[in-house]
């Protein structure tokens, strides 16, 4: 069954889906542990939710495979992951909210230290401070004319990173990176991956000559490593294909930039988690699909940090009654990937998930936790079809066949 | 691995393969309840065959879908369901025995009330009497005369229900259906939905106005609402696919009709339980592969009648002992899909399912129910894979590969 399957059967209704995501939720007990991050956590109204619901663990993308967020989150919004897959630029563009147009070509660009015999010292340019960033930008949109495309835009991401768009042109995904990815050696020339392609990587080389010699004067941040290559892509969305308003709370841009890839109205202005409750109270007449973005979760587990990663758990925890009071048809909780604090990174190990409705068949996981989920009645699923399991639990799929 | 890999792999021999299904038998606790219909009843002879047999939790068509009887059967018997979905139409001319002929068109009519403002009023002209049924269709068969079809066929399925069928022309069931499915609506004119499909439409068009005119004198039963479009389909039969000598054993109508679409020999006159448990044991020498539909689970679901479901099981239950003694070499026990009490309705809900053999490995299912079922060794699996697994403990499956 591919994951377009369900969309002949979906029913428009008034019920209601909270798709609460703790991104990197899965974890690994510490050295010598027994417990994962969810485990230790108190989390008395997540064990009450699972012991009510039904309980899975999820694979985002398949066995043994460790995704980025954007597969993890395709998965998560029933999108193929494979299917859908797209270059690091197109999700940095749709995070800053740049106006993407039909044929753009986008790049995740690093600033970087080459020295003086031409091979890179630091493909961090030392982390720059994002200020200094903004600066460098500018001085590049304002400097840098390309033969080969008829625009060029450069948009500061954070510290090192920032995104640069080409624009008029006949342009390919279809090209390789000029990130050596190692240090004491040299910018690589693009190259077209097919034949049609060699035009764009012809542009990508002037491209970052011409960069080389706009920063001729800086000392650290003297090149750009261009790496992620996307062409604009126009995804079905989610009330397209399933028929739902859906709303995305989130205070990332790129979890805000994947919401609109998949057609999300996206609330602007949030930063905490306080102020994602606020943004879903305030919105949920107008709404019902409301994707809830926790990013902490994630950082706390890149940092290595078991502790704190627990308390965010907690803490998210500790606002479950106030989702609960909305009386929503259909809650989930679940995460994007697994990021246990154990390997500081996203990991392939599958994702605990509890989904609760009226319609849940009694399980054997009665609190929340990986061991647990390892008893519930979901079993162990792919995550892209985890949408079609609360669309079904909330009455918005019709039978199939007579 | 798609439903025909098995195919290469068959062997035949004597063992005999029995599925009991219970229609709709998957099922959910009433509120405030935990256990299922199944858990809720007494089943020592099921409980039995569970603890020395190996049980999972099988869907029918995929996560979330809730699946009509005929791709759940068509599952159940080792047919991808998405690959062999037909319309209603061709499952009641099967049904009923229609003699059918290639390029046939079959579709599903309900006799409806018009209003004299062109509207309908009742969508099933009062549940007419089965008897008033075939006088109607007596009538519109001897007055109705196509242009658009060489011949068409009206016959009775009950009450308000019958088969349309249209023969002599190049049909397609690539059309709209003429049932507005609500009240204080006028009837659809069909409409081809690919262009080659548009003299179809047009026949149907047709047929619908000359029936309305037929049957103008009626104060109830004066039009047909025509819906489930099916052209003519031959199916591999399952001696063809399994090299089985299969028998289907059901009182219903429509579970005779997808048995036969399969290529399965069709017990007839059969009225109650006991009367297929008869037909079970005159039969066994003949057959190696037996399907013993149970509608009355399915159907006590459908009423929203927890009680009475649970009884049906019960009776169920206490008949496993006649089919224990006939010593069959694969005993499985499941239904089609899930028809919870609770919803009054088919569900997307995984089914539990026994297989009882020689050759089954302990596992954690001790009884048989939902909760049990989750540590079964089948784990959960797609329906359609039942059947190899089947072969498989009937030996009936060589070795893939040196």
């Amino acid at each position: 069954m591919d994951t377009e399957f369900i969309e002949q059967l979906v029913i428009k209704n008034d019920k209601k889906i909270i798709f609460l995501i703790m991104d990197g939720l899965g974890g690994l007990p510490q050295e010598g542990g027994t417990k994962t991050e969810l485990e230790t956590a108190a989390t008395p109204n997540l064990d009450r939710l699972a012991a009510g619901g039904v309980c899975g663990l999820f694979d985002p993308v398949g066995y043994g495979i460790t995704p980025g967020s954007g597969p993890a989150h395709f998965a998560l919004f029933g999108y193929d992951p494979i299917k859908y897959n797209v270059g690091r630029g197109l999700l940095s563009a749709a995070g800053l909210g740049f106006p993407m147009k039909p044929g753009d070509l986008f790049m995740r660009a690093n600033f970087a230290t080459l020295d003086k015999s031409g091979l890179i010292s630091d493909r961090r340019a030392g982390r720059l401070a994002t200020e200094k960033n903004e600066a460098l930008c500018k001085k590049l949109q304002d400097s840098i004319k390309l033969e080969t495309a008829k625009e060029v835009f450069f948009c500061t991401e954070k510290e090192h990173r920032a995104l640069v768009v080409l624009r008029g042109g006949n342009f390919s995904e279809q090209i390789s990176e000029t990130d050596p990815q190692k240090t004491g050696k040299p910018i690589i020339a693009s190259q077209g991956l097919v034949p049609e392609a060699d035009t764009t990587a012809a542009a990508v080389r002037e491209l970052s000559e011409k960069v080389i010699k706009a920063l001729s004067a800086e000392e650290q941040a003297n090149c750009l490593l261009l790496r992620g290559f996307a062409q604009y892509k126009v995804f079905p969305s989610m009330t397209d294909r399933f028929g739902l308003r859906p709303l995305a709370i989130a205070t990332y841009p790129m979890y805000k930039g994947i919401a609109q890839l998949v057609g999300m109205t996206v609330v602007e202005g949030l930063s905490t988690v306080e102020d994602e409750i606020v943004a879903l109270k305030a919105n949920y007449d107008k709404y019902d699909y409301f994707y809830i973005h926790i990013k902490a979760t994630d950082s706390r587990g890149e940092d290595g940090n078991f502790a704190e990663k627990v308390k965010v758990i907690e803490k998210v925890d500790s606002l479950i009654p106030e989702i609960r009071a909305l009386n929503p048809d259909v809650l989930v909780v679940t995460g994007d990937h697994s990021t246990p604090a154990l390997m500081s990174g996203h990991s392939w190990h599958s994702l605990p998930a509890l989904l609760s409705a009226k319609t849940c068949r009694p399980d054997g996981a009665l609190n929340f936790g990986e061991s647990s989920c390892l008893n519930g009645g979901l079993g162990r699923m792919p995550m892209k079809y985890l949408m079609g399991v609360a669309l079904a639990h909330a009455g918005k799929l019709e039978k199939y066949g007579a």
